[in-house]
C-alpha cells in the first residue's frame, strides 16, 4: 500500500464514492421512493418529454409582418352623396404594417376653413346667455377653438360662445348604422416571416408547400384551412368574440396573434403558425383631415371622425432543438430535487423517527483528532498513505 | 438477514442516507455555519421572499396602447396669418398609436410647385460665381433639386446655382419661439390594457375601480393621483427632466414607460401600473407636405418642417403567482450553493488544516478489492445479501 | 465526550463532511477523471469565460430609433411630365420611425373622381359580352367598384362591365424600369439610443467619441467605418444580398439589425453596435392617394400604386456585468453536472464492474436497528450524546 500510494499517477485514478448508510426503516424508505418516483415522473415525464427539456430554446425570433386589405364599399355621405371607398380610402396607414386601422364608420365635416363660428352646444361652458359668459381668448381642452368673447346663436334653440378655429365645427350625431358595413367582406392577407437566429432557421406563413396557387385562392377557417393566411374581416371579428355590426358602429381593437411553436428536431415544414383572435377593446375612433388650398390661397380641410377596427398583429414564436447542455441542465435540476427529497427524509429519520438517536449516531460517525504527538510522526505532505490504524477500532472504545 | 435480503420487495424500501464524518474542528465548523447562514439568508430572505422566488413569472405580456390628445392652439404663420390648430392638425399619425408626434413648432414653405429656382445658399456647393460652378444634372444629398447648369441671383447679396425641383426652396430661420407653445396644456389620455397569457389574467389602466367618472375628470400627478391615465403634456415633459419651451422649439423624444409589476397571489385590483418619464433625445424634426392640384392640373404642395415632441409609450410588465415548481427550483439552487459551501470547507479541512492528513484518512475510507477466489464464491447476482465480513475489520489490518 | 457533547454551543460548531469510499478501480476512476475534466472545461472554459457566466445579464434594453433620409430624385410621370421627388415625397410615413418605406417606383392614376367607367379587363369576371354578364350591385374583392349592370367598351378590343367608383380605374403596366433609381444614392441616418435599466447604463450610436464632425461626414462601410450611422441606401441593399435595380422595380423588405453586445466590466466607450442587413422579402407595394377638392365641391384624388423598399430597423441588445450571484449559479450548475458524472460512474461500479457486489457492500453500510430495550435506555432527546457502542463491531457479527 505504501509503495502504491506514493505513485502519484495511480492515486489520481482513485475512485471516490460517497459512503451510504443503509437501513431497513421501511416507512422512511417508502416515503423516499414515493418522493423519488414523483420527482422522476416530473423530471422525465413533464420537464424532459412534455416540456421538451432536452431542447435548447430560442424564444426571441425576428419577425416581419406585411398586411394587405382588399375590397370596396359604398358609403352614404350626407353632404357629398354616396361614395365608393376602396383600399386607399379606408386603410390607415396604407403601408401594410402590423398595426392598421380599417374605417367602418365616420362623421364627416366637409369644407372647414379658419374663421369664426358658434361653438357646439355639447362642449362644456359653450352655451351662453350673454357675451360676459364667453371670456375672450379662453380655450379648454374639449373646445374646438378659441373664444372670441361674443355669444351668438348656434341654431334656433341654442346660443353658444363664438369661437375662432376651423369652421363650421363638427356636429351631428354619429350615424346609427355603420356606413361601411360591407367591409366585413373585405379580405386581409397577412404575410409573416420569422427567423430564429440561434438556429439560423427561417420560415414564413406563405410558403407554398402544396399546390401553387393555394394561398391565392384559400380563406382562413379554424378547422378546414387553419394555415391559410387570407382572412375575411367579418370572420376575424367573429372569432375574436365580437359582433361586427356593433364594432363597426363605434370602433374597436382586435388583436390577431400568430404563434409559432417549432420543434426543429422534426422536418422544418411541420413548423406552422397558429392564429388566434382577441377583442382587445370596444370603442375606438380618431380624427383625420383631408386638406387642400382654396383659391385664392386659403387652406381648407374636410374633417373626418373615423370609427373603425384597429387590427394589431402580434407574432410570438419559440423554437427548440436537441442540445446536450439543455438535457444536462434539466437532469441536473432534477437531481437537485432528488437531493432535496433525501434531505427531507433525513430530517424525518434523524429527528422524528422513534429510533432517531440511533440513526443519528450511525449517519454521523464521530472522529476524534488524534493526540498531537502521533500526528507529528506523519510524513506530511504524503497525505493519502497514512499508516494510521483504523479509527473505529482505536479511537472509539467499543 | 439472508432471508430478508432476498425479499426483493423489502429491499426496495431500504433507506439509504449518506454517511457523514463528524469532527470537532471548530474553525472549519464555524466557517461552514457562517457560510450556511449567509446562503440561507440569501436564498430564503432575498431569493424566496424579496425576489418572490416562490412564484412562477410571466414577463412576456401582450399589451395594447391607445392614445388620445386633446386641445387647441394658435399658431402665427407668416404667409398665412394666424391659424388655429386642433388635434387633427398637430398629431401625426392621427391613429392614436403608442408612438406619435406632437407638433410644437414648424417652418412652413407654402405653395411650392415643380419648377426652376435658385438653391438656398446654405446648401454645400450651392453658392456660385458663374455657370461653370454649377454642373448640370448634379445632385448632392443635401440639395433641394437637380442643378440646371445656370448660376442665378438668390437675393441681393448671394448668387446660387439654379435647381429644378419644388420651388421656391425652403428658407428662413426656424422661429425663435415655439409657435404652438400652448400645447403644454394639451391632455394626453393613454389607454393601456395588458394580458398575462400564462395566468390568463387581463387588466387595464382605465378600470374604474372607484367612482364612475374618476378617469374622465382626473389629471395624473406623481403623488396625488399616480393612477390617473390623463396626462398634461407640460407635466410629462417636466417629469422627464426637460424644459418644455426648449424642447418645443427644436423638438425631442420623450419616453413614457408604463411598468406593471403584479403579484397575482393578491387581489387583481392591486395590480396597478407605475408611470415614469424619460427625455430620450433632444432635437427632432421631419418634413411633411400637404398636396393639392392647382387648376389646370398642376400639383402644388405646402412643405412643413415640423419640430415637436415624439412620445414613445413603452409597456413592460411582469406577473408572478405561487408555483410549487418555482419554489422547488429556488430551493434546489440554494441547496446547490450549500453544497458549494461544504465543498469549500472540505478543501480547507483536507488541505489547509493542521490535521489535514488525519481528516483525509477519515473522510476517504479506502477499500481493497478482495482476492478473486473469494469473489468467485459470491452468489451473483444476489448483490445486496453479501455474506462478506465487514471490510473494516478484515481487509484493513489494524 | 459526554460532557462536551452536552454543551450545545460546541455542538453547533461540529463540522460534518460526507464520508467517501476510496477504491483503486482504475477504469472507473479514469472515466470519472475524464468526465470531470470535460465538465470542468465546459463550466470554466465555456460557461464561465467564453459565455461570461460570471456576469449578470440584461437582455431587455429600452431602445429608441430615429431615422432620416436625404436626397432628391427625378421621376418621369406619364401624365404629368418629369417631376423631382424629395424626402417629403418618397418617405412614408415621414416621421422618422424605425419602420419606413422608401418609394422607388410607382404607377400613377392622376385625377380620379367618383363616377361610372368600365372596369379593367384584368379583373376576374370583368370582361363581358352583354349587360346580363354584369349583375348590378355585385362587388368582388379584387374589383375597383360596384357593377352598375351595364356592359360597355373598355377600349377598341375589350368590353367590360361598367362600375361605379373612382374613375378612371388604375390601368397600365408597372414601369419596366424603376422611376426613382437615383434613390440608391440617398443617405439614411439612423440615430439609436439604448438603455440597460438593470445597470442604469445609457449609450447611443451617435456619441462623438473622436472628432466633432465625424458622424456628419462619414459613410458606413463594413470594414473601413463600421461605426458610422450614415448609410447609403444602395450599399444597404447590396449588403442585404439584394440587387438594387430588381428590388427598386417591384419593391421589397430590408431589415437592418443593430446588435449591441456590451461588456460593462470594460469601459463604456467599448460598447458599440454592430450592423447587419437582411433581405426579408421580395415584392412589396401598396396604394396611397393624394386627395383634394375640385370646385365646385367635388372630391378628386391621384392614386399611386407605390413600389419600394420597406426598411425595418430592429435593435437587439445585451449587457453583462460581474455579479457574485451569477458566478455562484454558473458554478452551482457545474457542480450539479459533476454530481451527475459521479452518479453515472457509481452505476458502472455498482452494477457493471466485475467486483460490483463487493463495491455495493462497501458503499452501502448496512445498520440494524438495535433491540427496543436498548433504545429505551437512551436519554432522549439528548440525541448527539449517545453512549452507544460503535455499531460495526457490535451489531454486525463479524
Amino acid at each position: 500500500m505504501g509503495v502504491l500510494g506514493s505513485l502519484c499517477g495511480w492515486r489520481l485514478l482513485d475512485y471516490k464514492t460517497e459512503k451510504y448508510v443503509l437501513t431497513r426503516n421501511w416507512w422512511v424508505g417508502a416515503l423516499q421512493r414515493v418522493l423519488q418516483l414523483g420527482i422522476l415522473g416530473y423530471v422525465i415525464g413533464w420537464s424532459l418529454l412534455l416540456q421538451k427539456g432536452y431542447q435548447e430554446k430560442d424564444s426571441d425570433p425576428r419577425v416581419s409582418v406585411i398586411t394587405k386589405l382588399k375590397g370596396v364599399s359604398v358609403a352614404q355621405m350626407e353632404a357629398l352623396g354616396s361614395h365608393v371607398w376602396d383600399v386607399a380610402d379606408y386603410t390607415k396607414p396604407p403601408q401594410g404594417e402590423n398595426v392598421f386601422f380599417l374605417v367602418t364608420n365616420f362623421l364627416a365635416t366637409p369644407e372647414q376653413v379658419q374663421g369664426k363660428c358658434p361653438e357646439h352646444p355639447s362642449v362644456p361652458l359653450a352655451p351662453c346667455l350673454a357675451d360676459e359668459d364667453c371670456p375672450a381668448g379662453e380655450t379648454l381642452s374639449h373646445s374646438h377653438g378659441i373664444k372670441t368673447g361674443k355669444c351668438v346663436p348656434f341654431n334656433s334653440s341654442y346660443q353658444t360662445c363664438e369661437i375662432w378655429g376651423w369652421c363650421p365645427v363638427e356636429s351631428g350625431p354619429v350615424p346609427r348604422k355603420p356606413q361601411l358595413l360591407e367591409s366585413q367582406n373585405f379580405t386581409l392577407l397577412i404575410k409573416n416571416s420569422i427567423t430564429f437566429p440561434k438556429f439560423n432557421f427561417l420560415t414564413a406563413n406563405t410558403l407554398e408547400t402544396r399546390d401553387g396557387g393555394y394561398f391565392k385562392r384559400c380563406r382562413y377557417h379554424a378547422q378546414a384551412s387553419p394555415l391559410c393566411p387570407v382572412f375575411r374581416v367579418g370572420d376575424v371579428v367573429a372569432a375574436a368574440g365580437g359582433d361586427f355590426e356593433d364594432l363597426a358602429l363605434l370602433g374597436g381593437v382586435v388583436r390577431i396573434q400568430i404563434t409559432w411553436d417549432c420543434d426543429l428536431d422534426r422536418p422544418g415544414s411541420e413548423c406552422q403558425p397558429r392564429y388566434s383572435f382577441w377583442l382587445q377593446e370596444k370603442g375606438h375612433n380618431f380624427r383625420a383631415a383631408v386638406r387642400w388650398w382654396r383659391p385664392p390661397g386659403r387652406e381648407a380641410r374636410s374633417l373626418f371622425k373615423l370609427f373603425g377596427i384597429r387590427f394589431e398583429i402580434l407574432v410570438a414564436g419559440q423554437a427548440g432543438k436537441f442540445s446536450v447542455i439543455s438535457t444536462g441542465i434539466t437532469l441536473g435540476t432534477g437531481m437537485a430535487l432528488l437531493g432535496a427529497a433525501t434531505f427531507l427524509c433525513d430530517l424525518l429519520l434523524l429527528y422524528v423517527d422513534r429510533q432517531a438517536p440511533f440513526y443519528w449516531g450511525e449517519k454521523y460517525e464521530e472522529v476524534k483528532i488524534p493526540p498531537p504527538f502521533l500526528l507529528s510522526l506523519l510524513p506530511f505532505p504524503l497525505l493519502p498513505s497514512l499508516p494510521l490504524p483504523p479509527p473505529s477500532s482505536t479511537f472509539f472504545p467499543s
